[in-house]
């Protein structure tokens, strides 16, 4: 039967790397060959990788950029795939484009016409919109092209290429993940598919950048929104399908809704018709690969990591510190950080006090062992006890209060930043969103680091995909006591989180309907939780803007990261 | 002869705090009566603060928002002017918005067409567009109402004003300084005035907001582009101005542009008829406030001490806490301190180390005599050796570097933040924006703190600024051995910063060419540098973006502040 090959290239392109991106585009073209497919095809931008920010404002970087281009096509010229590469058009303007490259020519730019503005997003404030949809017609067949958001509005420019006949839609996309970001994302192209009864065919990026992951999660999906192929979560792949043309053409014949799209086309999509490439022979794909989806937990784990090797390696890290205090944060933390570099590269640092009690280090000593982790200890007594001392005159007459408590955290922050200082390692912070929120974490001590990896992740997810990863281990890596004893940062005696917060479970319902979900916080009480409590989480929020905006970066996790993604002032009287 | 009297609110109000700004929208109402003002005009967004950022995410903050309109409208129902207040207006979407109240009634709503989203402006991630301009007839002259942007392009909303008849053109804004921004802004609003032979209201906001500072400057232009009415620069100010109805009237008779541009109107303008006011008897304003512009170093001046007497008072602190060095920064900061909040609120550290020479013990101390401000010493000595012998364990077998450096840094960083955690006392750090650029600063260390005075500013303007406040006490307040002695971080025997630096006015221009102009390194050779030198700063640049990103926010004054207004990607391949 009449099909069309795809080959989805879902591969770690690289912000800013352009000679490194053309080398991996050229090298993927020339891998996919053996399958002869028609199409080969690109994540969004991956030429520049994803989102390139003020990059965008140095006309140097646009312009190698289109000689970048000029050399792919060249250098591709003997093959007779299509290739679709994600770069930027610089004409009367820039534009987030997808050329269309066949025998050694560009033989059609598509220009994104939705710019998305909003979470992590600041599209309109680099390129210009397109205004002209794109179909290719291949061999007859009329495939529709767009850009990421492109497909995210249900009667936008793609419902144009179907309308004036596109019986494949080809998106390519650089879309970040939250949780459960790469399911909802599949329910909405297979609801695309259906709506048009055309395949599609998505082309995700995958990698960390910064605070951003991108899943991967490619898809193939045929005319009735069922799966055939599926890119696997957080890795690199190329999936190779071929999409049935008269299972298409059938299923219009069968289902009148196109027709009603083809009356309202506004005939605004452009037609570029590709040279015929005819008599291609070539083996059937034998194994369909579909990769299965993630449990929560696993996801979240596997973006962590993804998100930590990617910040570590791409920065030139090799090895990390990770302050080891056997609490459950530096224990998933350290975790996630032999998931992503190996044992090897991974630095635990027990850093006691007097009032860290012993099960703390024997915790930490047992988590490290069950790592295979190499471990220093030093204590902070006695350059506490010079600080205590030099600072008496001064601090005479007043109470021991938070300012104690934050300088044993200093003398943490201090420590860890020595050891980066000297042998070039980077610190991993430990903090969870539940702390980032409420400001319960000191600045420049535990704060101190080069990357956040769990700052988007509450308390009560730590517990979870902390279980998860014992269990995915099928062994008790992380010891159990870690998981029974009341969390504490321990900077006095005795201390316990729930001295100062409200037990995690409720507190981090009432985070999420205050800064998920943005609600006041009446309406919060209103959802049944306590006046007292929810007036006194809401303050800490507010008033802890300005250590968040002085924290290391992490991965994104929620639709509301702090970051990029909650937008914030500091100076704000609104209570 | 005919004319209207515009009142002008230059006022400062407060981001997120709606109920103070209405009770202060209300007041000045109140206060101008006695003047019996045609149009009482206040800022952009005067009522929520600007900007408000995702505060515009909480609709009970838009409802507030509202409701406080109403209030506002009800208050002032007994008065006869026409109150123009910037306000969030929700209706399909929210719109950034100017309300045209006449006696207790919203008479008409003008939507800000044009929306920034360019340099730290983010105003299409939370607006809808408004799609018609707005005229107001008011005893049969035409008076076109537009919003900031919206007046900053030659063909824009207020042109077609012009072209369906408006003799005025009023514009709310909240337009953030830099350096000489006043100045540009004044330009362009004289010659939008000639060109169109209208008059021209402009209300600008007044005040620091995290890192902007709005500087006010507000203006009434006549017909002819002659300035007849400025608000002060970085002061709060009401201006009222009579603009003279036949000469407008004349003019358009003289000059045939207006006809041309009336022939091409699209007559897109709405126009609302206000409630005639007749024989409103007032007096003649005896004295035209012209309030002089200022030259270059008192505007930079006046700036940092608005942006630093905002940011703390609005953030609920009264006293500052700076580390003195007896280097000329951290010496202009706390003159610029010592100016924002009195002698009385600034408290200095001197943190000496063996490496301190002597007259940097007594320069800062010098100082802080001049200055008036209280002064504590505490030495790092001790601390430092306390840390260096439980490190030395670790550190075995290793040379001493930058670690040993960043450590006495990050002690005094300690102090700081252990005197503001016990006294309330916010902490200004002193880096400049040389510093900032090619990271010759500690991260925890000097970088620690709330608010980084001069952090846009570069290290020769430092001089420059320093120079004209000494000429304008009219005495040596910062000491002579100042500004000759050559700069040094003082963190090894000898050092200065020459050491690891170019001289800083040729590091300011390359940096000039990078940072401000985003040329490539390249380009900034053939301006006649040496290749070595551009190399090597451009590499120190790109690679402490991560410093930067963790550092306190300080006042914009360049046309690309690290921060909001220049958005570089950590991880970047980019060379």
């Amino acid at each position: 039967m009449k099909s069309l090959r795809f080959s989805l290239i879902q591969k770690n392109f690289v912000v800013g790397g352009i000679e490194e991106n053309k080398e991996k585009i050229i090298s993927s073209v020339e891998e996919v060959q053996k399958l002869k497919p028609d199409f080969i095809v690109f994540p969004e931008l991956s030429l520049v990788g994803y989102p390139p920010e003020d990059l965008l404002l140095k006309h140097a970087f646009i312009e190698e950029n289109a000689e970048a281009l000029k050399e792919i096509t060249k250098r591709t010229s003997k093959y007779d795939s299509v290739i679709i590469v994600g770069f930027v058009d610089k004409d009367d303007d820039i534009y987030n484009a997808a050329a269309v490259i066949q025998k050694g020519e560009v033989r059609g730019v598509y220009r994104k016409i939705l710019l998305p503005n909003y979470g992590v997003f600041d599209e309109k404030r680099y390129f210009s919109s397109g205004h002209k949809p794109l179909n290719v017609e291949y061999n007859g067949i009329k495939v529709g092209i767009s850009v990421c958001e492109d497909i995210w509005i249900p009667d936008g420019p793609v419902m144009e290429e179907i309308a004036d006949g596109a019986m494949i839609l080809v998106n390519i996309s650089s879309s970040p993940y939250h949780i459960q970001k790469g399911l909802s994302r599949e329910e909405m192209l297979k609801v695309r598919a259906s709506d048009s009864r055309a395949a599609v065919v998505y082309v995700n990026s995958v990698g960390g950048q910064d605070e951003l992951v991108f899943d991967g999660h490619s898809l193939v999906i045929d005319e009735m929104g069922k799966v055939i192929g599926r890119g696997p979560d957080f890795d690199e792949a190329v999936l190779t399908s071929d999409v049935i043309i008269p299972h298409i053409v059938n299923a219009n014949l069968h289902d009148p809704r196109r027709r009603e799209m083809a009356k309202n086309s506004s005939e605004r999509t452009k037609l570029i018709v590709l040279d015929k490439i005819e008599n291609v022979e070539r083996e059937e794909i034998k194994e369909k690969e579909i990769s299965h989806s993630l449990e929560i937990e696993e996801e979240i784990f596997k973006a962590l990591s993804l998100g930590v090797r990617d910040y570590v390696k791409k920065n030139g890290f090799e090895k990390v510190l990770i302050g080891l205090s056997g609490g459950m944060d530096s224990s998933l933390v350290a975790a996630v950080a032999v998931e992503a570099l190996g044992n090897e590269n991974v630095v635990g640092v027990l850093m006691p006090s007097m009032y860290s009690s012993k099960s703390s280090v024997e915790d930490a000593e047992k988590l490290a062992k069950n790592l295979g982790i190499r471990t220093y200890t030093i204590s902070i007594e006695e350059v506490f006890d010079s600080y205590l001392k030099v600072l008496k005159p001064i601090f005479a007459g007043t109470q021991p209060n938070i300012t104690e408590e934050n300088l044993q955290a200093r003398i943490r922050g201090n420590y860890l930043m020595a050891l980066s200082n000297k042998f070039g390692w980077l610190v991993l912070t430990t903090g969870n969103k539940s702390e980032m929120s409420v400001g319960y974490a000191t600045l420049y001590g535990d704060m101190a680091g080069g990357f956040a990896v769990i700052k988007d992740l509450y308390k009560t997810m730590v517990y979870k995909v902390a279980r998860w990863y014992n269990k995915w281990k099928g062994r008790e890596v992380i010891p159990q006591n870690v998981f029974v004893k009341p969390p504490s940062a321990e900077l006095k005696p005795g201390q316990v989180d729930q001295d100062s917060l409200p037990p995690y479970d409720i507190l981090d319902a009432i985070l999420d309907l205050y800064i998920e979900k943005d609600l006041s916080p009446n309406e919060i009480v209103e959802a049944g939780f306590d006046k007292n409590i929810v007036e006194k989480t809401v303050k800490m929020v507010d008033r802890n803007e300005y250590k968040r905006r002085q924290s290391p970066p992490g991965v994104k996790l929620t639709t509301r990261a702090f970051g990029r993604d909650r937008r914030l002032p500091i100076t704000n009287h609104y209570r």
